[in-house]
């Protein structure tokens, strides 16, 4: 079966597998991003994906990575890889991989993961999102990825769930990203969100609820799917109080019934989703 | 040039008119509604509409209407229209008036028409929404209006724009519905919203434009277009806040000067989006 190089691209660390056209991951490594500067960044990028290429030819590479960023990801300037400004990500990939290379938003990717061969199989009209050190999302409506102006619908974080709640780096008061992410979260609490209090994981699970069942308001959805270190790692107190807070902001008749469910890849779901942009755009999903 | 029918129908009144292929309004006119039945209404509906019928052919009928309503609008239930629950206006149209007949929200079609002929011209992503009886709204991503599940997106009354709101009849509390709508602020004014102080135009405008910065937040959107009696009627000041909320919300770079706006197109905006939603299906648009 053909294979392609995903890669996820994170604010500490960077995942890549070699995954078919399935979405099997048949063989992953990961590795800490530690550089100083973006072409210190890109050549352990390119170096750390050796391993995986020598094993035998890929027919394309597929890439999940933080926004924001230009159109088709040409331009990447994520919020958590500051040695990152319009870095051309992908032609500086293509250039050096000599295979087609597409590149999206992470929490895009995942949500064309979920629906290939995870959580939202048979769901045409769901939200995939992220609770890690940030907070995104991607929205799939009529079995279609939204896109947006510029590529960057799906930033549910920057929905306002406290209109009195913190100050957001987006200028904003009470975004859900600066009440939940991980880092406001270790900002708000001292220490790691791990070991956050039930009532911190109860409350964050209310409030990713709230934005949740607002989407659904919004746009018709069927299904949440929650992945992410912060999220997953809060567990059933997190996704009970996020469910009965969807129950209580969704009345209408058409978003009943509605689930937030955990992601079904666990850590592999950021890779397939990864591997999902490249598959999708080669028509085979 | 050909012709269709188009209808627009609301609470208390119905409008009906000849729209062509370029958008223009030929001819109009408008009717109360006022039926004891399901069937009343239906009946002085077809009757009302037989001057427009008198003039010459029409080669179609399209329809927006209040929601909600199932795919493709065969069975409608309007919030504002009690004595319609599942009933099937299309295929009834259809029967009578011997011309295809398509049906959408009628919101939906005002974001149709205003991307055909109006505020929208040449934006591929925005939204239409209506303030006056209820609110509702359209969106259009990509060049393309959005449907979600059952055909309901673009409900962006269901917004919570103040958690500690009132309770809204959707069961959840604080959405936008349950304080800007013309039932609502009739409700706690005591009077007709048209005489309502400027504070409360102010914070109408306020609420209507956090509702708007947070759906530009999450879909990546360039424009708002609102029509509706209670928004239009507000004016300037509403617009004015309206548009200092949505700068306050909207600090991504991608979200940066987008505008809100009054719909271009009037009185007439439901008609040009009713016959909009015609023209679409006929692949003239």
């Amino acid at each position: 079966m053909p294979e392609i190089l995903a890669i996820d691209i994170g604010g500490t660390k960077v995942g890549f597998a070699r995954v078919d056209n399935e979405g099997q991951v048949v063989r992953q490594l990961q590795v800490p991003t530690k550089a100083t500067s973006g072409e210190d960044l890109f050549a352990l990028l390119v170096s750390s994906a050796k391993p995986l290429l020598e094993v035998g030819p890929v027919v394309g590479c597929g890439v999940g990575c933080g926004g924001p960023m230009t159109t088709e990801g040409e331009l990447v300037s994520p919020l958590n890889i500051p040695q990152w400004r319009d870095f051309p990500l992908r032609s500086r990939l293509e250039n050096y991989l000599e295979v087609p290379v597409v590149v999206d938003n992470d929490a895009k990717a995942l949500a064309l993961g979920e629906g290939w061969v995870g959580a939202a199989v048979n769901c045409a009209n769901y939200i995939a999102m992220v609770v890690s050190t940030g907070i995104g999302g991607g929205i799939v409506l009529n079995g279609e990825l939204l896109d947006g102006a510029t590529g960057n619908a799906g930033h549910i974080g920057h929905l306002v769930v406290d209109p009195e709640g913190n100050r957001c780096p987006c200028g904003s008061k009470g975004c859900l990203e600066a009440l939940v992410s991980g880092t406001a979260l270790a900002r708000d609490l001292g220490y790691a969100p791990k070991d956050a209090p039930n009532h911190v994981k109860r409350r964050c699970g209310k409030l990713v609820g709230r934005a949740v069942g607002m989407v659904v308001n919004l746009l018709d959805l069927r299904l949440a799917i929650v992945g992410g270190s912060v999220a997953l790692g809060f567990g059933d107190l997190f996704f009970d109080s996020a469910q009965h807070e969807i129950d209580k902001t969704c009345g209408l008749e058409f978003t009943k019934d509605v689930q937030i469910v955990p992601a079904s890849l666990g850590s592999k779901s950021p890779l397939v989703g990864a591997a999902a942009v490249w598959w999708k755009k080669a028509g085979v999903i």
